[in-house]
C-alpha cells in the first residue's frame, strides 16, 4: 500500500488567469501533504494540512479569498472527516476566522457534537484560543469585483455560474491504510445569508471510512446535497466498484437525476485514487510514489517527480 | 397502493407519566394526516400538517416544548423532503419560529438553496412574513425542569440521556405514489450553543426518493450523522431489502460501528412502512386503510380505526 493524498480546488469553470495560479498552489499543497504522509504522519494531518494551505491562498474560494454573500460578506463551512471510527467535525455559516478546517478538526476532537453553526462555531472558536481576524482579511479584490459584477441588472450568467468554483478539499490514504477527507468552501457566490452548502454535511461535501475509502466533492453544492454524492460514490465501491468507477457513476447519477454538475477526489484504502469532473474543469493534483499528478481538463494526467523544483 | 402516514415521537426513554400524551398526540396527528392523504393531499402536505401539529403539542422536543441548549435557549433545526425531484429544504440553528418545519418547507419551494442556518434562516422567515414568537413561548415548565436538573454537579445521566427523546418526524406516501419525509427538533437536551444534530443533515435526518422510499429518523444524532442513516435504508432497499429488514439493518449497523441507538420511520412507495427501533422506546403511530396502528416498547402494534373516536 502506497500512501496517497489528492487534491481539489474546485470544479466549475476557471479564468484562464487564474488557472496558473491554482494548478501551482494544488501542485504545492499536494506534496505538503505527501511530505507529511511520508514521514510516517496520519491521513488526517495530511488533509488538514492541505487544505490549511489552500485556505490561505487566495487563488482558492474558501477561506481567505472565499466569495461573498448577498450582503457583500464571508460566511464558510467545512468539513473534516477520519475513516477509523467515523469521527467528523464540521462548521457552518463561520465567519472572522482563517482557517475553518481547523475549527472543523477541533469540533471532531474537543466537543461531543459533529456540527457547530455560525455564533456559535464561533464562540467555540473562542473558546480554543482561535484568533479572529479582521473581516476584510478574508476578502480579495478578486472576490470583491466579482461580488459587484453579479449584482449588475446586466450580470452575466456565465460569470455567476463562475461564482461556484474553487470549493477546496483533500482525500488521503497513510501508511496504516487509514483514510481522511476534509473539504473547505466559501459557498456559492451571491447566495442568501446564512446558506449551508453540501460542504459541511456529512455524505454530501465529504465522507470517509476504513473499511470503504474517502471522498471530498465540489460543484453545484444543491444538487450534491440531493444525491448525496460523497456516500454515495463510497456505496458503489461497497458493491465493488473501482474508485473511477464509482466516481463516475456518482457524478453521472448526479447529472441525470437532478441536472447538477461536479466533481470528486476519491481513494480506496489500498491507495487507489481518482479524480473526476463532469463539469467544464476541475483543478486537482495527487502526490503517491514520490510523483506528483495533476490535471485542469478531462483527460489531462501531467506529472513531476517530488523532487523536481516547484 | 394504499396512501400511508407513519409517524414518530422520539426514539429513547420516555418517562411513563409522559407516554400516554405522546401517544395520543402521536395518534391524532398520524390521522389529520391520513386525512390529507384520503382527501387526495400530497405526502409533502400531510407530512408538514403531521409535524406541525407536533411542534405545537409540548409533549414533544420540537417546536413549543424543545429542549434548552447549555446556555437555557430554544435551537431548532427541521428537514423536508419531497421524493419526486429530490426537492429538499432544511433550517438549522433557527429560533422565534414556532414551526421551523413550514420554514424549511419555505426554502425548498421559495429559494434556490437547500439548507439555511440561524440568524440567515430566521431573516429568510422574515421577509416570508412567518411571524415572530416570543423565545419564552417555545419553553415549556418542564423543558426549563430538565435543563436545570442537568445543570446540577450531580445530575443523573439516565435524565441526561432522556434529553434526546422527543424529536418529531414523518414519511408518506400518497395517492399517486409520491413519497416525502418530514423531521423537526429542539436537539439535545444542554447541546452546545451552535450545534446542529442529523435533523436538517439531508441522508441523516431524512431522505426521500420516489424511485426508493422515504426515511424520518430519530436517536443519537451524531451517531445518525457517522452513518448517514436514512440514506443508508434505502440503499439497503434499493439492493432489494424490505422497509423492515432496511431499517433493522441500518439500526444495527449504527449500533455496531458507533455505538448509537435510534429509530426510525420509513416507507416505500407502493405503501409498505415500518417503524423500527432500537432504543428502549419509540413512540410511533401510522395510518393506512382507515386504520391507525401505534406502539411505544418493542412488539407493539395497537390498532384503532380511524372512525374510532379520539
Amino acid at each position: 500500500m502506497f500512501p496517497v493524498v489528492v487534491v481539489h480546488g474546485g470544479a466549475g469553470h476557471i479564468p484562464k488567469e487564474r488557472s496558473e495560479k491554482s494548478m501551482s498552489g494544488l501542485c504545492s499543497a499536494a506534496r505538503a501533504g505527501y511530505v507529511i504522509l511520508r514521514g510516517g504522519g496520519s491521513s488526517m494531518d495530511a488533509v488538514v494540512e492541505v487544505v490549511r494551505q489552500l485556505e490561505n491562498n487566495p487563488s482558492f474560494n474558501a477561506g481567505c479569498g472565499s466569495v461573498l454573500n448577498a450582503k457583500g460578506e464571508v460566511e464558510m463551512d467545512a468539513i473534516v472527516m477520519d475513516g477509523k471510527a467515523l469521527g467528523s467535525g464540521a462548521v457552518s455559516g463561520v465567519c472572522n476566522i482563517a482557517n475553518p478546517i481547523q475549527l472543523a478538526r477541533l469540533v471532531m476532537n474537543k466537543t461531543s457534537h459533529v456540527c457547530l453553526t455560525s455564533e456559535g462555531a464561533n464562540q467555540f472558536a473562542r473558546s480554543m484560543g482561535v484568533p479572529e481576524v479582521p473581516p476584510e482579511s478574508l476578502i480579495t479584490e478578486y472576490s470583491r469585483m466579482r461580488w459587484t459584477k453579479n449584482l449588475a441588472v446586466d450580470a452575466d450568467p456565465v460569470e455567476c455560474q463562475m461564482g461556484k468554483m474553487g470549493t477546496v478539499g483533500a482525500v488521503a490514504v497513510d501508511s496504516e491504510g487509514n483514510v481522511a477527507c476534509a473539504t473547505s468552501t466559501g459557498g456559492m457566490l451571491n447566495k442568501m445569508e446564512g446558506r449551508v452548502g453540501d460542504t459541511p454535511c456529512i455524505g454530501s461535501g465529504g465522507y470517509a471510512d476504513n473499511l470503504v475509502g474517502a471522498v471530498s466533492t465540489t460543484g453545484h453544492g444543491e444538487a450534491i446535497m440531493k444525491v448525496t454524492l460523497a456516500r454515495l460514490i463510497l456505496f458503489h465501491m461497497e458493491q465493488g466498484q473501482s474508485v473511477e468507477a464509482a466516481s463516475d457513476l456518482g457524478l453521472a447519477y448526479m447529472k441525470s437525476r437532478v441536472g447538477g454538475l461536479g466533481g470528486v477526489v476519491t481513494v480506496d484504502p489500498r491507495g487507489h485514487w481518482a479524480a473526476r469532473f463532469s463539469s467544464h474543469q476541475m483543478a486537482w493534483a495527487a502526490a503517491q510514489k514520490d510523483t506528483v499528478h495533476y490535471g485542469l481538463y478531462s483527460g489531462e494526467n501531467f506529472t513531476q517527480s517530488i523532487d523536481d523544483p516547484l
